[in-house]
C-alpha cells in the first residue's frame, strides 16, 4: 500500500484523484493548495497547481517525498526540505473529458533510485507507459508538445476559418485531419511530407498565397521554407 | 450500370480503379495517359493525371463527359469539347496503403443538373459524404488541406526532431497527437486553443525560445503571435 496526498484542485490534480480512488494498493487523499496548513502525511506528496504556486506551496509540505506534475518546470523548482520528484503526464486534460490513463506517458524523475522506484510503482498502478525523464529533456518534450499540440490546433483553427469564411462545412477536413495524426504511428513524420512545398510545385504556392489573408500568407510562407530547408 | 474510364497510373487512379471494381452496377476501364491515342468510351470519363497534364490529356477525349480529379484545378482546366466537372477526394493517398472510401469527402461539380446527379450516383457507389463544391470553393478547400495535412505534418516532423536531439522516443509524443485531432470531432479548434501562446504566458514563452534553433524560433513567434492575435 502506497500513501499518496495530491495538492490542487484543477484537471490534473482532479483526474489523478479519481485514477488512484479505482487502483489497487494505493490511500489517495487530496487537499486544496489553500487549505495547505494542516498537511496529511503521505509516502508521496504530488503538487498539481499552477506552475507559478509549485514552488510556494512546496515551501509548506514537510513530507519525505515530494513531486511536481509540470511539464514545463525543473525538478529543483521544488522548495521542500526533503527528498522531490517529478510525475509528469504528457497528455492534455479537459474538465470533464475521461482519461484513459492506460494510453497516457509518464515522464519520471527523482533524485534517487528509491524514489524513482517508488514513482515507477505508482505510475504503473494507473498506467502503463513509463519513461525516465530529466528536467532538461522534460523542457525539450514540452516544446515539442506546444509544437504538436497548440500550433497544430492553431492550423486546424485557420482550417477551419478559411471553410466558414467559403460556405464549407468544417466536418469535411476532418477525415484528413485524422489520417495526418494517424499516420504517423507508420511512418515518421520525417518520410511522409507531401503537398506543394516539398514538391517545390511553385504555381500551386503562388495561387495558394494569393487566396490567403496577410496573416496566413506569413505563416504559409514560412512553413513552405522550413520544409523546403529539409531538402537541402 | 455507369460505364467509367479512369486515365491515370498514380495513387488516385490506382485506388479508385480497385474501388470501383469491387462496385455494384459499374463497368471500369483503367488507361495509362500515354495509351491516349486509342480511348474506349464511357458515360463518365476521370482523368487522374498530374495538374499539369490534365489540359493536354483532356484535349484528347471525345467522350461526352469528362471530370479530373485534382483539388487545384478548375474545372476549366479540363479542354474536351463536351461536358465537364470535377470528382475530387479530399484525403491523402499513398501508395500501398488501403482506402476506406466510406470516410472520404467527395468533392462534386458539374456544369449541369443532369451531369451532377451522375458522379454523385457514381461517387454513392463507393463513398458516403458527398459535397457538392463550386471551383472557387474547391481551390479554399485545397489550401486549408495544405494546412491541416501538410504544415501539420511538417509541425509533427519538427516534435520528432526535438526528440531526436535530446534522446526522447518520438513515440512519446504520439498520445497528444491523436488527442489533438481526436479532439476537434466534438469541439472546434477555435474554442480549444491551450498553451502558453492563449495564456500569454510571457516566461514559458521566452524558456521555450531560448532552447529552439533559429528556424524553430521564427515558426514558433509567428504561430504564438498568431494564436494571441484570436483574442483581440
Amino acid at each position: 500500500m502506497i500513501s499518496v496526498l495530491i495538492i490542487g484542485n484543477g484537471n490534473v490534480a482532479t483526474h489523478l484523484y479519481k485514477a488512484f480512488l479505482k487502483a489497487d494498493n494505493i490511500k489517495i487523499t487530496k487537499i486544496k493548495s489553500r487549505n495547505i496548513v494542516d498537511i496529511p502525511s503521505a509516502a508521496i506528496t504530488i503538487i498539481a497547481v499552477s506552475d507559478d504556486a509549485i514552488a510556494a506551496v512546496s515551501a509548506k509540505v514537510n513530507n519525505s517525498f515530494v513531486v511536481h506534475t509540470s511539464g514545463a518546470s525543473s525538478l529543483n523548482t521544488l522548495k521542500n526540505k526533503s527528498n522531490k520528484g517529478v510525475f509528469y503526464m504528457l497528455q492534455s486534460f479537459s474538465k470533464g473529458k475521461k482519461v484513459d490513463f492506460s494510453k497516457i506517458p509518464f515522464c519520471l524523475e527523482a533524485t534517487n533510485e528509491n524514489d524513482y522506484k517508488l514513482l515507477e510503482n505508482l505510475a504503473k498502478t494507473i498506467g502503463k507507459k513509463v519513461y525516465h525523464i530529466s528536467s532538461e529533456q522534460r523542457k525539450k518534450i514540452h516544446v515539442a508538445a506546444v509544437f504538436v499540440n497548440n500550433f497544430t490546433n492553431h492550423l486546424y483553427k485557420i482550417g477551419q476559418d478559411i471553410c466558414e469564411e467559403n460556405q464549407i462545412p468544417f466536418e469535411i477536413l476532418q477525415p484528413l485531419i485524422q489520417e495526418t495524426a494517424v499516420k504517423i504511428k507508420t511512418v515518421a513524420p520525417k518520410n511522409s511530407q507531401t503537398g506543394p512545398a516539398i514538391r517545390k510545385d511553385e504555381k500551386t504556392i503562388k495561387n495558394h498565397l494569393e487566396i490567403l489573408n496577410t496573416q496566413q500568407q506569413d505563416i504559409y510562407k514560412i512553413l513552405t521554407a522550413s520544409i523546403q530547408d529539409t531538402l537541402k
